[in-house]
């Protein structure tokens, strides 16, 4: 097995000259790979962890690192940059994980009954968790930066506005947002453009603190938070946002969405769709799905804008932010590596470097692996009246 | 008959209360459909004309009024409205129509040999007939206006500017332009960013005026004209471009055409498709096909972007242009008419006629209907150097 390892090591380090590393094999032995100062140092503690790297790729690299039977020293995310490479993910699965990976996937099929499991099992770690690392609005998407200056916390109300110019939000108007978390976005939406909000959450964690802010910032007319299923969704808006939630729905129930999207619009009115996709319909990552977000599924952009079609949604704008995501993720990234101590306390060692792997793969798929950051701005019907070019977003 | 026709137009206009109509019946009849001042008159001269209305639809009833036993008089655009909306669209068309259509389109398939013969079918009708409606800069595609001042010349010219700017032409870059028409974008690149183009056309017309161009302005040096089909092209270039060409490509090739931009493409290059298209694949209006652009095809959006994704073509900005089509016909219309006599003596009625029809009818088409103008930008593999917004658009 140590030979294929070094055979494997050696076909990566061919693919990538310019990551140069070194690996620690479980019987003392060090090798380099490639020329130069190392990126990162990967320590196989044990010849079980390096067996199963093999035998379950991804998932089990990712599930023997998160049980300290391997360690990374160094850049983490330039390792998994080798995993994410589309020449080599999941090429190596076993017939064997596959078939996990295909329960796993049956298991977490969000039916309605099974949705708020699903959900909770991210979103209610603790608001305390999340404070650890989000900034202090508590968004918990891709931030939309303007500048090399720009800090999370700019950014994250940067992508608020960024979104209220797309959608031309107005005084009064009514807002629906599908997927609100802790509120951030009608926040904003309120706060400055003066509109009427409706927001939905699965999370009970997330909707009491939304009504928390709200009740602080004295909002209670102007926006209310549902703890409820986006299908149970009633009424007639002026606008529609939805923003990171899509990941959740699962891919037989997008177009259930996109017929709540249709009935909750206005003709002729403009929803903004702000989700992470990609383009091809690859398969999932196997530890994601298991550990992260159980039911989720990363839609394929095709899918997404011929289900839109289907039902006279028409996409007037589709912008790419997936460097955002980078960025983004390696700001939480820096937050919650330093307060990993008081994490370890909340929980244990196994989550830290669940959560370091979880933040760290992420961030290298969208730099160079296969996913991105769609935002789609649609109207419902044809709208003769929306602006004829784009320069109102970047007006200052 | 009549019945069947006054009932068609009572439905209509109980469908759109706010265009109210005037028909008159070749037997000297004269009936209003709505209240207020009619939009228009549509005359039915003949029984037969009338008859092909209902059994060949729009091809009917455009085949009619060419042939001059049909008149129409005031808003042309709005009788072609009550065609284009979705709900009426094709739905008379008899089983033989439809035959007749199907036969036109294995008839057009654009295989190499029958190329050539489809676009000089329109493009090679003479340079002095699209003088008669075209700007100065020849430009036969959507322009972009920035402002309602703007006018077509200014707008054709800010939308090669806002082509290169999405582009990000740099000095001495490598350009290719497939389906380079009468040489506008490579002209103005060359002039404002000093890049070396190479284009392609298929019409002899096209490329002699487009060289004459080129030399006049002593840029031969910089620009390249190619009088070759786009399957044919060689080399690799830094950007690629092409503007209303992809509508002539035929369904069947858009996949040789995704494979062609890729290879053409440097990795990490960038592109940009200009095209006519649609969210639904529904039947193409059979007398623009068999009149207008014989072997015309409008493309899919969501097929569009699976073909590209599927060959690491990554799009990045996709603008739906389509009130900018409608301007742009509507300029074209009026200096069109301005220029009717003149076109008359070089043609004869009927061409006056059809190219009226072809031109009101995408205008109305674009306004109402399921067409679109999409500018799809991508790069070939992921590109990290790109500009994290799209503010650089925008500045002046």
């Amino acid at each position: 097995m140590k030979k294929t390892l070094q055979e494997l090591f050696g076909a990566l380090s061919r693919n990538f000259p310019d990551i140069p590393f070194e690996v620690r094999f479980w019987d003392g032995q060090t090798e380099t790979y490639g020329n130069g100062s190392t990126a990162f140092t990967l320590t196989l503690k044990t010849g079980t962890a390096a067996r199963r790297c093999l035998g379950d790729g991804t998932l089990g690299f990712r599930e023997e690192y998160v049980a300290g039977n391997i360690d990374v020293d160094g850049n983490l995310q330039q390792l998994i940059r080798l995993g994410v490479d589309p020449r080599f993910r999941n090429a190596k699965l076993s017939p064997g994980a596959r078939l996990a990976i295909f329960l796993q996937h049956i298991r977490s099929l969000n039916t309605m009954t099974k949705s708020p499991g699903n959900i909770s099992h991210h979103y209610d770690l603790g608001d305390k968790f999340y404070r650890y690392y989000l900034d202090e609005s508590m968004t918990y998407s891709c931030a939309y930066f303007r500048s090399e200056e720009d800090t999370l916390e700019q950014a994250q109300q940067q992508k608020y506005e960024h979104i209220c110019r797309k959608l031309q939000l107005k005084e009064g108007e009514t807002l629906v947002d599908i997927g609100c978390g802790w509120g951030g976005m009608l926040l904003y939406a309120a706060r400055h453009y003066g509109v009427k909000g409706l927001g939905c959450t699965l999370s009970p964690h997330q909707a009491q603190y939304a009504r928390t802010r709200v009740a602080a910032e004295g909002l209670e007319r102007h926006i209310t938070i549902s703890l409820e299923d986006y299908r149970n969704m009633k009424g007639r808006f002026d606008k529609f946002v939805s923003i990171g939630m899509f990941e959740h729905v699962g891919k037989g129930f997008i177009p259930a969405f996109m017929d709540k999207a249709k009935g909750l619009l206005k003709p002729g009115g403009t929803g903004l769709l702000h989700t992470i996709g990609k383009e091809l319909d690859t398969a999932e990552d196997s530890w994601t799905m298991k550990y992260i977000f159980p039911g989720g599924y990363l839609p394929v952009l095709d899918h997404v804008i011929r289900t839109m079609g289907e039902r006279g949604l028409v996409p007037v704008d589709v912008e790419n932010l997936r460097l955002h995501y980078v960025r983004t993720l390696n700001e939480w990234t820096k937050r919650f590596e330093a307060n990993a101590q008081e994490i370890r306390k909340m929980f244990d060692d196994g989550f830290v470097r669940m959560w370091r792997m979880y933040l760290n793969g992420s961030a290298a798929s969208f730099r160079w692996g296969d996913i991105r950051l769609y935002q789609i701005l649609f109207t419902n019907g044809l709208n003769n009246s929306l602006p004829m070019t784009r320069e109102h977003l970047y007006q200052t």
